[in-house]
Order: structure tokens, then C-alpha cells, then sequence
């Protein structure tokens, strides 16, 4: 023990030594434009899933580039000792499209290091904080010679667009995948020096909505009134979806909703929260949210429903005189323990299609889905998983929610009947999805310190447990 | 008053005889590309108001081509006796732009008879409307030596891109514009072989509503629930335009309505009407609107709000769980007679920032507005007109409103005090706006013809009413 504890300590020493060759190495891995939902880069995500192939190869791992109908899967493995524990790490290598370019300080695929931040598309969601496992792996096979664990390492390139080609994956896949655990850091500290430990993850459903109206454009002064306009039609449909107090409007929506304990929300309503803060990081001029829940609440444990884009006629300046011809938006549930995706969906679709006035087409397009995880904050990975980030950021994380959706944390316990560790490097103020997507050079390097570290106490966790 | 209609019968005779002459002097008029929206097009557009002044000229006209901000305004006056009656007539030489240009079977400014119709951008839309009138001046100078009304005739450029320097140019010359009635023939027939007067124009406000929410596009997963979207939003309000019934829900929108008679209902029912040719026209699927009212009443004598455009967020393929930083949509409301404009946008501004939710910054934008226009359908000069018509068109016109708005109606009423005879010789399957513009040869013929027969009528009812 003792032997392999000095170990991680040359492991964590050769890390700081070759904090400046990381960097190099990820900003390669940042350069490449793996934008998955635009077929013009499809030749960029083949680049990308090899640049992942090689780096894990340099951390001893044998590895495939799986393809799949859409982007392909990047799979390593290295079985050290079949008494060790298994350890399934998961990232993904594709990136949100960088639009809109020009709000972009700096180009999106150009990485650069500002005010001691790693400014790129993809800097923490999810190339940086996956390349600190490539990176711990690849520093314990050149101090070590071996890996403290079995590892599996699944990424793929279709994360930004729903993952579609994932599950089946897993299913055929089943046999080389098993693990003890499973590991990814795809989330966020809670704060700034607050690291932390996610034990739940709302759900997601997706959808669009189109409605098809007159054949083209028409006329608003000689047809207005006489037929169903599109938009107007649209916003109707889309403008029910909330109540003034914040509420879903849709029949059922909160049917299968499982309560939250007193502990629990008193647990949350303990951790540092700044109002003032959050509508600096979000530049809003107030929060607004269902009645009777606070802000933390509002993104953890409540369920809610987004537009998140929204089109039709004419959109130039000025005014344009015309009736549209059609109309389209898109529309996302966010889902917590209990609440089923398809359930949903069809709710959603049939709240939407009550509504539609005569003389327009509707069509219901489902995306991707996925229902909500919690685990138990208390069982033995987690705890090790803690000590691991203790050690690294000098502080204890705290064990938090998070409103988004990992849908591979649901299919990994589905599929393979393994739970997920969620360990987030970077802070929810990295601008994910956004221009000027960056990662804190800072917690880069923690996250690859935590993550060598991590290894070695899964190891010890499972030897004490034997 | 026998020499005068035997008068008459020598124009028209005339005009019989010289048709050829006629439509080549049209394709002269066509050929010039008086695009006013596309500064490309700036020369063209003076060459466009000489030949009109010089058309004008032929028919004993003393013309002005009067500068504006934009494109010059073309003027002629001849007052022949004082005693006799002044008809102000207006139309327009600027013609909306032929895109797309791959659509038209033959070159838009390059006019061709196909089928009995002239083809040409501006044959209905106004050059071919408008050139009836000074072909009818020119025939009755050219077999009379005279005119049987003072005519003031003003004939605008800009027209296609919102008139913007016209009610000034009115107020400025107000004097030389004073007229006992207007003409204008920028309207169409009712149906084939059905001619029309339009007694009746609804009027318009037009404005934009943008939301500001996120100082940019946020995660909908990380903030979904806790601040307002204002795409959702902008839905909310917007959705709450009209109910289930068709009904305009902005408070007070119809208190200013005044009735329509029982008696103008029942000869709206009695037009032939096919909802199978109106749906055929618009590509709807059905008609819907405010209940209560027919097809033609929905169009004619109600007013309605409709959402000409919309936009927020990400609006290209598959799904993307943002919550958009801004929403903005553009809205226009058809007037009836007895609504004020400004009242109409205050009400719709209150309407919106009453459902804004906190957190989000409402700019309301204001475009151009006016009042709807109603003329007596039994008054004297419009008895005169129909007379006209319908020994022109043989068939006596029927009497119709319409659901667009024609600016410089309510401009006449307002700044100049007078009315105006709406007289349409072209159709609305003419496809005005659109590529293949075209006007049918017949009905040039028989407006040109009702022109002529109308300056006389015109004189004939100064002439009983004094």
C-alpha cells in the first residue's frame, strides 16, 4: 500500500513536471473542429477520434475506432490484473457548433490561454476535462509502468447530438464493458475553489414542433383573419407551455414526479448560493421560476420545459406584410426522479395538438430522451472518489445536483448495470455551449491530479472491501 | 350635353382603333426597370418619371418632376374650366423587384403578349393600371382638343417601398392638389369578368416586440427553469394575441369598431364566393378565423393581428438545448373604420409588457400605421364610376372592400380632404409581388375605355349636382 501510495505521489510530481506538455497536447486535440451535428466536419470527427485513439494508446491501452451509422465510437482497454477493479471512463470528442462566430474573442478552434483560461470550443465540454483521464493514464504507465486498475475507455462522438448511436452500442457491446464502476467528468465544481460530486442529473426530452400553414407566403392585408397563421399559431401553442407562475401546463406533466426529502432541499438550501452572482454569470436582470421552489431547486429537482429556438416568415428589418407560410420551434422537458420520457413526449404532443387551430399540418418530430439519475452519496466509490478530489483541490467537494442530462449515466445503468462518479473539473461559468467556451488552466491541472489519484484510491477501495 | 356623349363615343371609338399604338407605347413603359427598392436602379427610375411627365405632355398636361429624399414624384395639371370638376389621379412608376428572376417564363422587363396577357413586371402592379389613364387623357385631347374635367395627376416612385416621402411631398403642395375626387387603379376586379369598386380598405399598424434575456445563449439544462426564456416568452405573449375563437384578446381592441350594417352583411353573402377556389388559391388546407363571420367579412370588415415573422435561438437541424439570449417577432394588425392606430399600438404595448415575466427587457418598435378608409357606396361620384365601368366591362361592377391598406387613400382624406374611387381593371390572380406578372390585354383595353368614359361621367354629375 504504502509503496503504491509514494507511487501516486511520483505520479502527481511527473504531472506538475509536464504541466506545459499537457497543454500543448490538449490545445492539438482542441484544434480539430469536431462538430458532430454538421456533416461538413465529418471528416474532422475521423481525424478526432484518432487523435483520442493514440492518446490513449500512449497510455498503454489497446484501442478500436468502432464505426457507427453516424460518428464512430473510440473504444481503449487494459486489463492490469483481473483482481483489480474495473474502472469504465467515458468522455466524448464531439463539440456544439460554434455559432454564432462572431461573438467569439477569440476563433473557436484557434485555443488560446487568457487571464490564465483555456479559451476554445470544446475546452471543458468535454475535451478538457476528458483529456485529464487520458492524461492521468498516460503519467501512471510512465512513472509507473502499470495502471492501479482495469480501465475501459469509451468516447464518442455523438454526444452533442443526442447519442443515438450509443445504446445499441452498449448492447452489443455488453461483454467489454463490464465494469465496477464507471467515471466521467462531463459536469461542473459547484463553485469557484468548491469542487464537488454530482449525485443527480435531471432527464430530457426533446422535440420539434412544425406547423405547415398556406402553400407560400401570403398577403397579411388581403388573407389576415380568414386563415390559421403559422406563427401566430405557433406562439400560441409554445406560449401555453408555462403558467404565469412558472408552472407546465401540460396535462400530467408532474403526475409521476417522486418527492424530494426535507433533508435533502434543507441540505441544499446550505450551500453557498449568491443571487447576485448568478445573475452576473447568467446576465439576467432577475431569476423567474415555478412558484414555491428556490433557485438551486428550480434547476435540480424541478422539472421544466424550454423553447430553445423558434422560426418563421419574415425575420430581416423592418416590417414585412406577409402571413408566413410556416412555422417551426423547438422544445425541450427537463426531467427528475420518477417522470418518463415517452410519457412525456406524448403529453407533449398531444398538449401541442389540442391546441392546433383548423387548416394547419403539424408535425411532431421526438429527439433524443432520457429519465433522470440520483445515486446514494454515501456508498464506498463515492467516498473514495471524494478523498481523490479532496487531496487534489485541497478542499472536500460538496455533493450536489445538476440540471442538465448525461443520457449515458442512464444507459450505463440500464445497460450494464453500472453507476457513474460524476466528477467536474470546470465551473458552470466556462461558458458550455456558448461563445467563448473556456477552462480554467488551474482546473485542468487539479482535474488531472484528481484523477490520477482517483485510480489509485478505487484500488484501495476495492482491496479494503475484499 | 348630347355633343359631349356623342363626344365620348368619338374617344372610345378612338381608343378602338388605336389599341396597337397603345400597348406599344405600354411596352416602352414596361421596358424601363424602375426598381425602387434597389439603388441599382436609380437611373432607371428618373428615366421612368420622364416618360411619364412626357406621357403626361401628349395629353395637354403641364408636368413637374418634383426631387424628393428619394425618387422624384412626376406632376400634371391642366385646369380646362373652373367651372368643371377636378379629379386628382395617382398612381405609381416604380415597380416591386423581379426576384426571383429563374421563376419567370419570359424576362420581366422585356414585355411579351403569351395567352392574350402582357407579361411584364408592372403590368398590373401599376404601370399597366396607371397608363389607362394617361392613354384615355392623350385620346380625349387628341379627338376633343379637350378634357371634360381639370385633372391633377400624381404619380409617385416609391410606392413599393412604403411611400415614405410622399405625405410631406402632400402637405407641401397641398394647394395644387386640391381635387372635388381621386382616382386610383391600383386595386383589381372582384373576379373574372367581374369588375369592382372597393368602397372599403382596412388600415394597419405594424410594430416589432424583441425580448432580451441571458446576456447570451445559456445551457437549458444548467439554467433551464430558473430564469425566463425568452423564447417561451415572447410565445407567451405573443400566443395570447388571439383566443380559441379567432377573437383579438388585446383589452380594448374593438371598442372603436363601428357596425356594418345588416344591409352591406347581406351583399357581401350574395357575391359568388368559392371556399374551394380560395383554399385552391392560398394552398390552405381550411379556413379559420374569428367566429361569427364569413370568409369575406373576416377579410374585408374585421379586424386581426397576425405575427408576420419570428426568431430566437437555434433554428437549423435537430435539437440544441439552449436557452436563447433574445426573441424577437414583428406583428401587424389590420384596422377597420373606427380604430386609431396609435391607440391600437398602445394598447398593444400595454397587452405585451403586462405578460413580460420579471427578468426579461421588452423594446417595443413602432413601424407605420393608418387608419382604415370607407367610402358612401351611393354617393355621386362613385354612381358616376359605376356607370363607367360598366359600359366599359359590360356588366355592371359590384361593390367590395379589401382587406389590405393603401396608404395614400387615408393620406388624401387626411391632408388633401378628399375621397377616392378605388377602380381596378386587373386581377388578383394577376400574381402581383410575384414572378409572371401579367395583366390580361382585355382588361387594359376595357380600363383605358372605362377611363375615358369616366372623366365624362365625372362632369356629368358636376354638372346635375350644380
Amino acid at each position: 500500500m504504502n509503496g503504491d501510495s509514494s507511487m501516486s505521489a511520483d505520479v502527481v510530481r511527473h504531472l506538475n513536471d509536464t504541466q506545459e506538455d499537457a497543454l500543448a497536447d490538449l490545445f492539438d486535440f482542441l484544434r480539430i473542429p469536431s462538430v458532430s451535428a454538421d456533416s461538413a466536419f465529418r471528416a474532422d470527427m475521423q481525424r478526432c477520434a484518432r487523435f483520442v485513439a493514440e492518446s490513449m494508446q500512449r497510455a498503454g491501452l489497446t484501442t478500436e475506432i468502432v464505426p457507427t451509422p453516424g460518428h464512430p465510437i473510440v473504444l481503449g482497454e487494459r486489463c492490469e490484473d483481473p483482481q483489480l477493479p474495473t474502472v469504465l471512463i467515458y468522455g466524448h470528442y464531439d463539440v456544439q457548433p460554434p455559432d454564432p462566430l462572431d461573438e467569439w474573442t477569440s476563433a473557436p478552434f484557434d485555443p488560446v490561454i487568457r487571464d490564465e483560461k483555456i479559451y476554445a470550443r470544446g475546452a471543458t465540454d468535454d475535451k478538457g476535462q476528458l483529456y485529464t483521464h487520458l492524461r492521468s493514464l498516460q503519467a501512471w504507465m510512465t512513472v509507473a509502468g502499470k495502471l492501479p486498475v482495469n480501465v475501459r475507455f469509451l468516447v464518442e462522438g455523438e454526444e452533442e447530438v443526442g447519442s443515438d448511436h450509443l445504446d445499441r452500442f452498449l448492447e452489443e457491446h455488453r461483454d467489454r464493458l463490464q465494469a465496477d464502476v464507471a467515471v466521467i467528468s462531463d459536469t461542473s465544481q459547484y463553485g469557484d475553489g468548491i469542487p464537488a460530486i454530482t449525485y443527480g442529473l435531471r432527464g430530457i426530452v426533446a422535440a420539434e414542433v412544425h406547423l405547415r400553414g398556406p402553400s407560400q407566403d401570403l398577403h397579411s392585408g388581403i388573407y389576415g383573419g380568414s386563415i390559421a397563421n403559422p406563427a401566430t399559431a405557433l406562439a400560441r401553442l409554445c406560449g401555453g407551455l408555462l403558467d404565469a407562475d412558472g408552472r407546465v401546463r401540460i396535462p400530467g406533466f408532474y403526475d409521476d414526479v417522486l418527492p424530494v426529502s426535507d433533508a435533502e432541499r434543507a441540505a441544499f438550501a446550505e450551500l453557498p448560493f449568491s443571487e447576485a452572482e448568478f445573475l452576473k454569470e447568467t446576465g439576467c436582470q432577475d431569476v423567474w421560476g415555478e412558484a414555491g421552489w428556490s433557485t438551486l431547486e428550480r434547476r435540480w429537482i424541478r422539472p421544466t420545459c424550454d423553447i430553445n429556438g423558434m422560426v418563421s416568415g419574415y425575420t430581416g428589418e423592418g416590417p414585412k406584410t406577409i402571413i408566413p407560410a410556416w412555422a417551426r420551434a423547438k422544445i425541450t422537458c427537463r426531467l427528475v426522479p420518477g417522470q418518463q420520457p415517452d410519457r412525456i413526449l406524448d403529453a407533449l404532443e398531444q398538449f401541442l395538438k389540442d391546441r392546433c387551430p383548423p387548416g394547419l399540418t403539424l408535425t411532431f418530430t421526438r429527439y433524443h430522451g432520457c429519465p433522470a439519475f440520483v445515486l446514494d452519496p454515501t456508498g464506498p466509490w463515492v467516498t473514495a472518489a471524494c478523498r481523490a478530489v479532496e487531496e487534489a483541490f485541497g478542499t472536500p467537494p460538496v455533493f450536489i445536483r445538476e440540471g442538465g442530462s448525461i443520457p449515458v449515466v442512464m444507459s450505463f445503468r440500464q445497460i450494464l448495470d453500472v453507476d457513474t462518479l460524476l466528477l467536474g473539473w470546470g465551473r458552470n461559468s466556462d461558458n458550455l455551449h456558448s461563445p467563448d467556451e473556456h477552462l480554467h488552466v488551474v482546473d485542468f491541472h487539479r482535474g488531472t491530479t484528481a484523477s490520477a489519484l482517483l485510480w489509485e484510491r478505487l484500488r484501495l477501495t476495492a482491496d479494503s472491501a475484499s
